[in-house]
Protein backbone atom coordinates (compact mmCIF):
# COMPACT_ATOMS: atom_id res chain seq x y z
CA UNK A 1 0.00 0.00 0.00
CA UNK A 2 2.77 2.83 1.16
CA UNK A 3 4.85 1.43 -2.01
CA UNK A 4 2.32 1.82 -4.67
CA UNK A 5 1.37 5.28 -2.51
CA UNK A 6 4.86 6.00 -3.16
CA UNK A 7 5.17 5.19 -6.64
CA UNK A 8 2.49 7.21 -7.67
CA UNK A 9 3.82 10.30 -5.79
CA UNK A 10 7.06 9.42 -8.10
CA UNK A 11 5.30 8.88 -11.05
CA UNK A 12 3.34 11.96 -10.34
CA UNK A 13 6.47 13.90 -9.36
CA UNK A 14 8.53 12.95 -12.71
CA UNK A 15 5.24 13.52 -14.96
CA UNK A 16 5.16 17.32 -13.39
CA UNK A 17 8.73 17.53 -14.28
CA UNK A 18 8.53 16.57 -17.97
CA UNK A 19 5.58 18.61 -18.00
CA UNK A 20 7.87 21.42 -16.93
CA UNK A 21 10.35 21.07 -19.39
CA UNK A 22 8.09 20.57 -22.18
CA UNK A 23 6.07 23.83 -21.74
CA UNK A 24 9.10 25.58 -20.73
CA UNK A 25 10.67 24.72 -24.21
CA UNK A 26 7.53 26.03 -25.76
CA UNK A 27 6.69 29.27 -24.32
CA UNK A 28 10.57 30.21 -22.56
CA UNK A 29 11.24 30.91 -18.89
CA UNK A 30 9.81 34.05 -18.62
CA UNK A 31 6.45 32.68 -19.51
CA UNK A 32 7.01 29.77 -17.21
CA UNK A 33 4.42 29.52 -14.36
CA UNK A 34 3.44 27.28 -11.54
CA UNK A 35 -0.11 27.58 -12.98
CA UNK A 36 0.60 26.90 -16.11
CA UNK A 37 2.55 23.76 -15.22
CA UNK A 38 -0.36 22.70 -13.26
CA UNK A 39 -2.74 23.53 -15.69
CA UNK A 40 -1.48 21.37 -18.36
CA UNK A 41 -0.25 18.69 -16.30
CA UNK A 42 -3.87 18.79 -14.80
CA UNK A 43 -2.85 19.09 -11.02
CA UNK A 44 -3.81 21.21 -8.16
CA UNK A 45 -1.02 24.14 -7.81
CA UNK A 46 -0.62 23.26 -4.40
CA UNK A 47 0.48 19.81 -5.47
CA UNK A 48 3.60 21.43 -7.09
CA UNK A 49 4.36 23.92 -4.35
CA UNK A 50 4.29 20.84 -1.97
CA UNK A 51 7.42 20.02 -4.02
CA UNK A 52 8.90 22.88 -5.05
CA UNK A 53 9.09 26.30 -3.30
CA UNK A 54 9.27 28.17 -6.45
CA UNK A 55 9.36 28.26 -10.60
CA UNK A 56 13.39 28.14 -10.68
CA UNK A 57 13.52 25.28 -7.92
CA UNK A 58 10.95 23.26 -10.16
CA UNK A 59 12.64 24.20 -13.49
CA UNK A 60 16.36 23.36 -12.44
CA UNK A 61 14.93 19.62 -10.55
CA UNK A 62 13.39 19.05 -13.76
CA UNK A 63 15.90 19.66 -15.72
CA UNK A 64 18.38 17.65 -13.50
CA UNK A 65 16.35 14.89 -13.42
CA UNK A 66 17.19 14.48 -17.28
CA UNK A 67 20.66 14.36 -17.48
CA UNK A 68 22.41 14.40 -13.86
CA UNK A 69 23.61 10.88 -15.06
CA UNK A 70 25.11 12.21 -18.34
CA UNK A 71 27.46 14.57 -16.37
CA UNK A 72 29.78 11.71 -14.22
CA UNK A 73 33.03 11.74 -14.91
CA UNK A 74 34.11 8.47 -16.36
CA UNK A 75 37.49 6.77 -15.17
CA UNK A 76 39.69 5.42 -18.07
CA UNK A 77 43.13 5.89 -16.06
CA UNK A 78 43.79 9.05 -18.57
CA UNK A 79 42.73 12.10 -16.27
CA UNK A 80 42.74 14.47 -19.64
CA UNK A 81 40.81 12.40 -21.62
CA UNK A 82 38.22 11.92 -19.14
CA UNK A 83 38.10 15.74 -18.56
CA UNK A 84 37.67 16.02 -22.09
CA UNK A 85 34.69 13.50 -22.42
CA UNK A 86 32.45 14.85 -19.60
CA UNK A 87 33.04 18.21 -20.23
CA UNK A 88 32.08 17.54 -24.09
CA UNK A 89 28.70 16.06 -22.45
CA UNK A 90 28.64 19.20 -20.61
CA UNK A 91 28.38 21.46 -23.22
CA UNK A 92 26.22 18.99 -25.62
CA UNK A 93 23.58 19.56 -23.02
CA UNK A 94 24.37 23.41 -22.56
CA UNK A 95 24.10 23.76 -26.13
CA UNK A 96 20.60 22.33 -26.94
CA UNK A 97 16.93 22.73 -25.69
CA UNK A 98 15.59 22.01 -23.62
CA UNK A 99 18.53 22.59 -21.09
CA UNK A 100 20.01 24.85 -22.58
CA UNK A 101 18.02 27.89 -23.06
CA UNK A 102 16.29 27.03 -19.94
CA UNK A 103 19.20 26.59 -17.70
CA UNK A 104 20.73 30.01 -19.25
CA UNK A 105 17.27 31.49 -18.14
CA UNK A 106 17.56 29.78 -14.36
CA UNK A 107 21.40 31.57 -13.75
CA UNK A 108 20.02 34.69 -15.28
CA UNK A 109 17.09 34.21 -12.70
CA UNK A 110 20.03 33.32 -10.00
CA UNK A 111 21.50 37.28 -10.55
CA UNK A 112 17.74 38.28 -8.70
CA UNK A 113 16.63 36.01 -6.68
CA UNK A 114 18.67 34.66 -3.47
CA UNK A 115 16.48 31.45 -3.42
CA UNK A 116 17.33 30.10 -6.97
CA UNK A 117 20.87 30.97 -6.84
CA UNK A 118 21.12 28.94 -3.69
CA UNK A 119 19.16 26.25 -5.49
CA UNK A 120 21.53 26.16 -8.03
CA UNK A 121 24.22 25.69 -6.15
CA UNK A 122 23.34 22.95 -3.70
CA UNK A 123 21.56 21.10 -6.40
CA UNK A 124 23.69 21.38 -9.08
CA UNK A 125 26.85 23.33 -8.80
CA UNK A 126 28.37 21.59 -5.73
CA UNK A 127 27.34 18.12 -6.39
CA UNK A 128 29.46 18.60 -10.03
CA UNK A 129 32.70 20.05 -7.83
CA UNK A 130 32.68 17.06 -5.81
CA UNK A 131 32.70 14.63 -8.90
CA UNK A 132 35.32 16.54 -10.40
CA UNK A 133 37.69 17.18 -7.61
CA UNK A 134 37.41 13.23 -6.49
CA UNK A 135 38.37 12.34 -10.15
CA UNK A 136 41.13 15.02 -10.41
CA UNK A 137 42.30 13.89 -6.88
CA UNK A 138 42.39 10.33 -8.43
CA UNK A 139 44.54 11.54 -11.35
CA UNK A 140 46.78 13.43 -8.39
CA UNK A 141 47.81 10.27 -6.61
CA UNK A 142 48.13 8.89 -10.06
CA UNK A 143 50.93 11.61 -10.17
CA UNK A 144 48.58 12.62 -13.59
CA UNK A 145 48.18 16.24 -11.99
CA UNK A 146 50.65 18.80 -10.40
CA UNK A 147 50.73 17.80 -6.56
CA UNK A 148 50.63 22.07 -6.22
CA UNK A 149 47.22 22.23 -7.86
CA UNK A 150 45.11 23.86 -5.74
CA UNK A 151 42.04 21.21 -5.90
CA UNK A 152 39.60 23.44 -4.35
CA UNK A 153 39.81 26.16 -7.31
CA UNK A 154 38.94 23.35 -9.84
CA UNK A 155 35.71 23.96 -10.92
CA UNK A 156 36.23 27.38 -11.00
CA UNK A 157 39.20 27.03 -13.44
CA UNK A 158 37.87 24.14 -15.19
CA UNK A 159 33.97 25.41 -16.18
CA UNK A 160 35.21 29.16 -15.89
CA UNK A 161 35.81 29.43 -19.48
CA UNK A 162 32.91 27.59 -20.32
CA UNK A 163 29.95 29.88 -18.51
CA UNK A 164 32.32 32.72 -19.52
CA UNK A 165 31.66 31.82 -23.18
CA UNK A 166 27.66 30.69 -22.23
CA UNK A 167 26.68 33.75 -20.27
CA UNK A 168 28.99 36.70 -20.86
CA UNK A 169 30.20 36.55 -24.85
CA UNK A 170 27.43 34.09 -25.99
CA UNK A 171 29.56 32.40 -28.70
CA UNK A 172 28.52 28.66 -29.46
CA UNK A 173 29.95 26.31 -27.19
CA UNK A 174 32.61 23.62 -29.26
CA UNK A 175 33.93 20.44 -28.52
CA UNK A 176 37.29 22.30 -30.01
CA UNK A 177 37.11 25.32 -27.53
CA UNK A 178 37.36 22.81 -24.80
CA UNK A 179 39.55 20.70 -26.35
CA UNK A 180 42.03 24.26 -26.68
CA UNK A 181 40.78 25.41 -23.03
CA UNK A 182 42.07 22.23 -21.08
CA UNK A 183 45.65 21.98 -23.39
CA UNK A 184 45.89 25.67 -22.11
CA UNK A 185 45.16 25.18 -18.28
CA UNK A 186 47.11 21.58 -18.57
CA UNK A 187 50.11 23.41 -20.07
CA UNK A 188 49.67 26.57 -17.73
CA UNK A 189 50.76 30.27 -18.91
CA UNK A 190 54.55 29.92 -18.05
CA UNK A 191 56.86 29.84 -20.43
CA UNK A 192 59.16 26.93 -20.22
CA UNK A 193 62.49 27.08 -17.95
CA UNK B 1 28.65 78.14 -30.39
CA UNK B 2 28.82 74.68 -31.70
CA UNK B 3 31.80 73.81 -28.81
CA UNK B 4 28.97 75.41 -26.43
CA UNK B 5 26.41 73.00 -27.97
CA UNK B 6 28.60 70.02 -27.50
CA UNK B 7 29.70 70.76 -24.09
CA UNK B 8 25.90 71.29 -22.86
CA UNK B 9 25.33 68.11 -24.55
CA UNK B 10 28.25 66.14 -22.66
CA UNK B 11 26.80 68.13 -19.46
CA UNK B 12 23.44 66.71 -19.83
CA UNK B 13 24.98 62.26 -21.07
CA UNK B 14 26.89 63.12 -17.99
CA UNK B 15 24.36 63.89 -15.66
CA UNK B 16 21.57 61.79 -17.01
CA UNK B 17 24.25 58.35 -15.97
CA UNK B 18 25.37 60.17 -12.47
CA UNK B 19 21.36 59.74 -12.17
CA UNK B 20 21.14 56.39 -13.45
CA UNK B 21 23.86 55.09 -11.04
CA UNK B 22 22.24 57.12 -8.10
CA UNK B 23 18.60 55.93 -9.11
CA UNK B 24 19.96 52.42 -9.45
CA UNK B 25 21.85 52.21 -6.21
CA UNK B 26 18.60 53.15 -4.74
CA UNK B 27 15.89 51.23 -6.40
CA UNK B 28 17.31 48.71 -7.87
CA UNK B 29 17.35 47.46 -11.45
CA UNK B 30 14.99 45.64 -11.73
CA UNK B 31 12.76 49.07 -10.87
CA UNK B 32 14.84 51.37 -12.75
CA UNK B 33 13.25 52.50 -15.83
CA UNK B 34 14.47 54.90 -18.43
CA UNK B 35 10.88 57.28 -17.39
CA UNK B 36 11.93 57.06 -13.78
CA UNK B 37 15.64 57.79 -14.35
CA UNK B 38 14.12 60.87 -16.86
CA UNK B 39 11.94 62.15 -14.12
CA UNK B 40 14.79 61.95 -11.62
CA UNK B 41 17.35 64.00 -13.75
CA UNK B 42 14.53 66.45 -14.98
CA UNK B 43 14.54 65.58 -18.34
CA UNK B 44 12.41 64.16 -21.27
CA UNK B 45 12.18 60.46 -21.44
CA UNK B 46 13.11 61.34 -25.05
CA UNK B 47 16.19 62.95 -24.93
CA UNK B 48 17.27 59.61 -23.02
CA UNK B 49 15.95 57.21 -25.37
CA UNK B 50 17.67 59.67 -28.05
CA UNK B 51 21.02 58.24 -26.86
CA UNK B 52 20.19 54.92 -25.20
CA UNK B 53 17.79 52.24 -26.79
CA UNK B 54 17.17 50.70 -23.72
CA UNK B 55 17.51 50.56 -19.87
CA UNK B 56 20.19 48.12 -20.21
CA UNK B 57 22.54 50.28 -22.48
CA UNK B 58 22.47 53.24 -20.74
CA UNK B 59 23.31 51.31 -17.70
CA UNK B 60 26.34 49.42 -19.25
CA UNK B 61 27.16 52.92 -20.13
CA UNK B 62 26.77 55.28 -16.73
CA UNK B 63 28.78 51.92 -14.83
CA UNK B 64 31.61 52.22 -17.53
CA UNK B 65 31.52 55.98 -17.35
CA UNK B 66 32.95 55.93 -13.96
CA UNK B 67 35.39 53.15 -14.43
CA UNK B 68 36.65 52.51 -17.48
CA UNK B 69 40.16 53.54 -17.23
CA UNK B 70 40.56 51.72 -14.02
CA UNK B 71 40.44 48.61 -15.93
CA UNK B 72 43.32 50.02 -17.97
CA UNK B 73 46.64 47.83 -17.49
CA UNK B 74 50.10 48.84 -15.65
CA UNK B 75 53.06 47.63 -17.61
CA UNK B 76 55.74 47.56 -15.34
CA UNK B 77 57.55 44.76 -17.06
CA UNK B 78 56.42 42.16 -14.60
CA UNK B 79 53.31 40.37 -16.38
CA UNK B 80 52.26 38.42 -13.27
CA UNK B 81 52.55 41.51 -11.09
CA UNK B 82 50.52 43.54 -13.49
CA UNK B 83 47.51 41.12 -14.32
CA UNK B 84 47.48 40.85 -10.10
CA UNK B 85 47.05 44.70 -9.73
CA UNK B 86 44.30 45.05 -12.84
CA UNK B 87 42.40 42.01 -11.71
CA UNK B 88 42.21 43.22 -7.96
CA UNK B 89 40.75 46.34 -9.37
CA UNK B 90 38.82 45.12 -11.08
CA UNK B 91 37.13 42.47 -8.38
CA UNK B 92 37.25 45.73 -6.10
CA UNK B 93 35.27 47.35 -8.41
CA UNK B 94 33.01 44.11 -9.12
CA UNK B 95 32.37 43.85 -4.70
CA UNK B 96 31.16 46.91 -3.98
CA UNK B 97 27.74 49.30 -5.30
CA UNK B 98 27.36 50.61 -7.16
CA UNK B 99 29.20 49.06 -9.43
CA UNK B 100 28.76 45.34 -8.32
CA UNK B 101 25.26 44.45 -7.66
CA UNK B 102 23.60 47.11 -10.77
CA UNK B 103 26.54 45.14 -12.91
CA UNK B 104 25.42 42.03 -11.94
CA UNK B 105 21.87 42.72 -12.76
CA UNK B 106 22.58 43.77 -16.02
CA UNK B 107 24.49 40.08 -16.54
CA UNK B 108 21.46 38.74 -15.88
CA UNK B 109 19.53 40.70 -18.27
CA UNK B 110 21.60 39.58 -20.57
CA UNK B 111 20.41 36.02 -20.33
CA UNK B 112 17.39 37.18 -21.65
CA UNK B 113 17.94 40.20 -24.18
CA UNK B 114 20.23 39.53 -26.79
CA UNK B 115 20.50 43.63 -26.98
CA UNK B 116 21.62 44.15 -23.49
CA UNK B 117 24.00 40.78 -23.98
CA UNK B 118 25.58 42.84 -27.76
CA UNK B 119 26.07 45.64 -26.01
CA UNK B 120 27.62 44.33 -22.92
CA UNK B 121 29.93 42.26 -25.44
CA UNK B 122 30.94 45.57 -27.62
CA UNK B 123 31.03 48.43 -24.88
CA UNK B 124 32.60 46.15 -22.71
CA UNK B 125 34.19 42.77 -22.61
CA UNK B 126 35.53 42.82 -25.98
CA UNK B 127 37.80 46.45 -25.08
CA UNK B 128 38.52 44.74 -22.04
CA UNK B 129 39.83 41.36 -23.99
CA UNK B 130 41.90 43.78 -26.49
CA UNK B 131 43.70 45.17 -22.98
CA UNK B 132 44.11 41.80 -22.22
CA UNK B 133 45.61 40.50 -25.21
CA UNK B 134 47.63 43.46 -25.65
CA UNK B 135 49.30 43.65 -22.67
CA UNK B 136 50.11 39.64 -22.80
CA UNK B 137 51.19 39.79 -26.29
CA UNK B 138 53.87 42.22 -24.86
CA UNK B 139 54.64 39.89 -22.23
CA UNK B 140 55.01 36.82 -24.61
CA UNK B 141 57.74 38.76 -27.07
CA UNK B 142 59.64 39.32 -23.59
CA UNK B 143 59.69 35.69 -23.03
CA UNK B 144 57.12 36.20 -19.61
CA UNK B 145 54.43 34.08 -21.37
CA UNK B 146 54.55 30.52 -23.08
CA UNK B 147 54.86 30.80 -26.80
CA UNK B 148 52.02 28.40 -26.90
CA UNK B 149 49.82 30.22 -25.06
CA UNK B 150 46.40 31.20 -26.94
CA UNK B 151 46.17 34.68 -26.70
CA UNK B 152 42.39 34.38 -27.76
CA UNK B 153 41.74 32.43 -25.08
CA UNK B 154 43.17 34.56 -22.39
CA UNK B 155 40.13 36.68 -22.02
CA UNK B 156 37.94 33.32 -21.25
CA UNK B 157 40.66 31.36 -18.81
CA UNK B 158 41.52 34.41 -16.85
CA UNK B 159 37.96 36.14 -16.11
CA UNK B 160 36.33 32.81 -16.38
CA UNK B 161 36.84 32.08 -12.91
CA UNK B 162 36.05 35.58 -11.49
CA UNK B 163 32.99 35.45 -13.32
CA UNK B 164 31.90 31.89 -12.02
CA UNK B 165 32.69 33.21 -8.51
CA UNK B 166 30.59 36.18 -9.45
CA UNK B 167 27.87 35.05 -11.08
CA UNK B 168 27.22 31.60 -9.92
CA UNK B 169 29.08 30.37 -6.32
CA UNK B 170 28.19 34.01 -5.76
CA UNK B 171 31.01 33.76 -2.79
CA UNK B 172 32.98 37.18 -2.37
CA UNK B 173 35.67 38.03 -4.73
CA UNK B 174 38.94 38.49 -2.69
CA UNK B 175 42.07 39.32 -3.29
CA UNK B 176 43.38 35.75 -1.77
CA UNK B 177 41.04 34.12 -4.61
CA UNK B 178 42.73 36.31 -7.67
CA UNK B 179 46.18 35.24 -6.47
CA UNK B 180 45.47 31.77 -6.12
CA UNK B 181 44.08 31.70 -9.39
CA UNK B 182 46.74 33.12 -11.36
CA UNK B 183 49.35 31.08 -9.70
CA UNK B 184 47.17 28.29 -11.07
CA UNK B 185 47.24 29.34 -14.23
CA UNK B 186 50.56 30.13 -14.56
CA UNK B 187 51.71 27.12 -13.07
CA UNK B 188 49.48 24.56 -15.24
CA UNK B 189 47.78 21.87 -13.99
CA UNK B 190 50.24 18.89 -15.62
CA UNK B 191 52.40 17.71 -13.23
CA UNK B 192 56.79 18.84 -13.74
CA UNK B 193 58.30 16.57 -15.88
Amino acid sequence: MTDKRNRRGADLTEAIMRTTLRLGEEIGYSRLSIEAVAARAGVGKHTIYRRWPSKGALLLDSLLSLHEADLDYPDTGDVAADLRAQIHAAIDLMGRPPFGPLFQALVGEAQYDPHVAAALNERFIAPQADKTVARLKTARDQGQLSPDFDLNLAMAILSGPLYFQFLITQEPLTHDYVDRILTALFTGMRPPP
